[in-house]
């Protein structure tokens, strides 16, 4: 099963080569990534997307509780939640293929935000699904470069 | 400086964690770092921002290649490049403030993605700079909570 797991840490040098360490450590799978400032500068929240059974779980959730600079652990599990990805996706165009790109992009709701003469960049968000949706639809023209970053997640409405 | 590296690695057990390490044993201040697949699923790309003049830059890209899971380092100082990073943001919001909030969110070519009777949870992408100027138009309303990814980058064109 996929977890979604946010951390909040102080925003300290070497938070991130312990946490990343405790995973390598244990043996534990991350599928995903990211890592951004909170509202409040000197705060940090990670968002880790892992596999693995519950009791794999409540071990990570263990003992990430037991680094200092780890303020709060919270698992989706048991919320309703949003969960987010970003990716840029470097596309082959040429004359003949752009119309039915661009119908891609505008189903996706994505965003062009660079064109040259035989290539298109993409912007696309959403969870992961989506934007692997959106891959495999784009495939068979060419992709010269890719990059994700990871899934952040909130709440929905007042649940925390 | 702020720099941006964008780092190609196998996509194993344990990279980011000796990545991260490296990072940390050197004293390096990663400002951002964002971590995803990309169009090979075998390959992992780490995308690190980094604050530091152009020796501190050298030295990491020296360490970095000398680790067996890296395949390739690019730096972007030398060519034209898109870097986008998402947020999700949290914003309280009531009867009186909400078309004052839908105009800003309308501006900055935010998506509203929930919305419950005090809240509403937006989505943005941009780079660091776009981002951090919505959320100071939307800090006075109160953010009740905010995740962000690290910042992703791809090399306009036909630039590599």
């Amino acid at each position: 099963m996929r977890h979604t797991i946010s951390i909040l840490v102080e925003n300290k040098f070497g938070v991130l080569a312990r946490i990343s360490t405790l995973f390598a450590a244990r043996g534990f799978n991350i599928d995903s990534l990211a890592v951004g400032e909170t509202e409040d500068p000197e705060i940090s929240r990670m968002t880790i997307v892992v596999k693995g059974d519950e009791s794999v779980l409540e071990q990570v959730t263990k003992q990430l509780n037991k680094l200092v600079d780890v303020i709060k652990v919270n698992d989706f599990s048991e919320v309703e939640f949003v969960q987010r990805g970003l990716a840029l996706i470097k596309i082959n165009v040429n004359k003949s293929n752009r119309a039915e790109i661009m119908q891609m992009v505008s189903i996706f709701r994505t965003r062009i935000i660079d064109v040259s003469q035989d290539s298109m960049i993409v912007e696309i968000t959403g969870d992961e699904d989506k934007i692997d949706a959106f891959v495999r639809m784009v495939m068979p023209y060419g992709i010269k470069e890719m990059c994700r970053t990871g899934e952040v997640a909130l709440s929905r409405g007042n649940g925390k």
